[in-house]
This record gives C-alpha cells, structure tokens and sequence, in this order.
C-alpha cells in the first residue's frame, strides 16, 4: 500500500526510486509513467529555454513562448498524476475489505470496487492524454527549437509515448474488471487513438531529429 | 553548463525535474534517459519484490533471486550514469575554451575536443548498454514474476527501450564530429545492434503482459 503522507516531488529522487523497486504496489508503472511523461515535458522546456531570447532564432520567438507555456503545464499536470496514481488503487483495496455477509453487504461492497475500479482507471487514461500532448508539443521543437538541442526534443518524443503505452496498460488492466460496458468501450477506444497517434508521433518526431543531426 | 556540486539523487525529485526543464544544457537529454532506465530497473525489481517470499510463487523464488540482483545492479549503474551524463560535455566545453593561437595550440585544442567527444558519447553508449539489459531483465519478469504486477514488467520493458532510444540519439550527435573513423563505427554498429534487440524485447514483452491481463 502507499503511504499517502509521502509526497513525492519533494523527496530525493533516490527515494522515488528506491520506493519504486519495493515490495509495495505504488509508486508503481502509472505513476512511473507519470514522471516519464514529466520528464519528457520538461525536456521541450528545455529546447524552448534554450531557444527563446536569442538574436538567432528571433523569429521563433512567439511560437517558443506558447510552446514552453504548454509544456509546462503538461509538466506540471503529469506531475500532480505521478501523486495522483499512487493512491488511485487505495479505493479499490478499501472496497474489497468492506463486509460481505448479507446480501445488502455484497450488493454496496460490489458497487464500491466498481467505483474504485473507474478511478483507477481514469487516472492512468489521464496521463495517456497528457503524455500524448507532449509528444505533439515535442515535435514543434523538433522543428522550430535551436537545432543544438534537437535530440532533447527527439526524446521528450520517445519519452512521452513511454509515458502512453506504459499507462495504457494500467488502464487496460483495471478495464478488465469493470462491468460498466459504456465505459469499458469508451476508454478502449480513446487509449488505441491515443496509442496510435503517439506512434506515429514518435517515428516522426525521431526523423525530425535525425534529420538535424 | 552543470553545476557539478549537484548530486541528484539526494535532490528533491522536483529540483531535478526543473533543472531537466530549465536554460542549461544538463541534465539533458543523456541524464534523462537514464533515468528512465533507472525507473525501468526499479518497476522489474517491484515485480521481483512482489513475487518472493511468498508460498505461492516459491517454484520462482531462485530466479526472483537472481532477477532482482541483476535489475538492483542495473538500476544502480544507471543512477550513476544520469550523474555521469551531467558532467560528459563539460570537457568539451573546456576544449573548445582552449587557446588557438598557434598551431601547436590548435593541435592541442583539436585533440581535447576529439578526447572530450570521445568521453561525450561513451556516457550514452553505455546507457544504451545497460538498459538494453533492463529490457531483457523486463521479460524475465514478465514471463515468471508475480501476474498480478505483471503490467509493471511490460513497463519496464517499454521504458528499457526509450532509455535505449533516448540514449542513442546523443551518441550520434556526437559521433558527428567524432574524427576517429574506427571509434564511429564500431560505436555505430553497436547501437544500431542495441537499438534492434531492444525493439524486438519491447514488442515481445509487451506481447507477454497483454496475454496476462
């Protein structure tokens, strides 16, 4: 179980790592992704940075400041769901300790894990949508970012379909014990859009880059 | 240029976050990627962790042993390296600062440049090393580990591969200017060999994780 008075942001990176590889389910592979993602999104910070306030690249100096504002706050979203993931199972592991003796019992116990089974899922299809977003803001810079920091952008790419396929499985995982079918076809749907759109993203923005090299 | 007195692992998760997003090369894109093999390695340990000592999972307890051994070994040479990769250009900052008077000082600065660059790209190139191993250690836990984490494996596998990716793109930024033809082609043949295994681990550990679900 997570201990929910740890917030991870502010302890030491080893400690984020070392709770990671423990014998306790969170932070687990959503929050995981969730930083992924984060990182992946600080890195088009970092083009941008990198970027804006030169002479030289003057011309991209707009575009770098939209861009490093939306980047930013995907950063800053994916860091609030790296929290958020790690005790979105707590509900579902309190449901099923409720008491299941009478029939009322098992009727609210069987409701409560079916909510707890949603949440669970809503966050990690979150982080699908956020970290899907930095894949699209990496390859504007890819394309328009100081060229010496090309290969950063290429990463924040391939870090923010990481952060996609690896959160995808955690909201497929808890999709199999849902019995709400809307649902369970809704979320299905969005993550293969998702998936499919990080893909190609990935192979695009990683051309970009090694066309810059 | 870094600031070498940061040790990152004893940095609050947010300080290393915003340093990755800010307006200064490092931790760059190399530093980053191994930290997301670093988190690769923690999730197969996870995986380890949730599967040995217990009476269920006892026919596996030799190869959970050894697993999280080997995945603990990774993670650790990994949170080196994203130290490491902080440091690797400031050599060749350092050269390219060199005088360039004389010819006997160009002489000087050019080797310093090479032997920096050299420096530069053996960083990454054993990132890429060892989180290919982190992508084959993935699918042993796929395979035997607890299914119940089975997801966290698959996610180790798919950020395996992104360390790997991530990592390669900034050997080749500098075997670019790397004169050295036979370091640039071994280190070529390396990573593409690298970059193919873990590709194929990717796809098939995933292919693992989902028929588990």
């Amino acid at each position: 179980m997570s201990d929910a008075s740890i917030i991870y942001a502010t302890e030491p990176l080893q400690v984020y790592l070392d709770d990671a590889a423990a014998n306790k389910p969170a932070p687990g592979g959503g929050s995981v992704s969730a930083c992924v993602g984060a990182l992946g999104a600080a890195l088009v910070s970092m083009v941008c940075n990198l970027t804006r306030g030169r002479e030289k690249y003057a011309d991209v100096e707009v575009e770098m400041t939209t861009l490093v504002r939306a980047s930013e706050a995907a950063r800053g979203r994916l860091e609030q769901l790296l929290q958020e993931d790690t005790t979105a199972y707590n509900g579902v592991i309190a449901a099923y300790k409720l008491p299941k003796e009478t029939d009322a019992d098992q009727a609210a116990r069987s409701l409560a894990i079916q909510e707890g089974l949603i949440v669970a899922a809503d966050v990690p299809l979150e982080i699908c949508r956020v970290a899907l977003e930095v894949c699209r803001l990496s390859k504007v810079a890819a394309g328009l970012g100081n060229p010496q920091a090309v290969t950063d952008a290429g990463i924040g790419a391939i870090l923010g379909e990481a952060a996609v396929v690896g959160a995808a499985l955690n909201v497929k995982i808890n999709l199999g014990s849902i019995k709400d079918e809307a649902y369970v076809q809704t979320a299905a749907a969005e993550i293969a859009e998702i998936q499919a759109e990080a893909a190609a993203l990935r192979a695009e923005v990683l051309d970009i880059t090694l066309s810059k090299l």
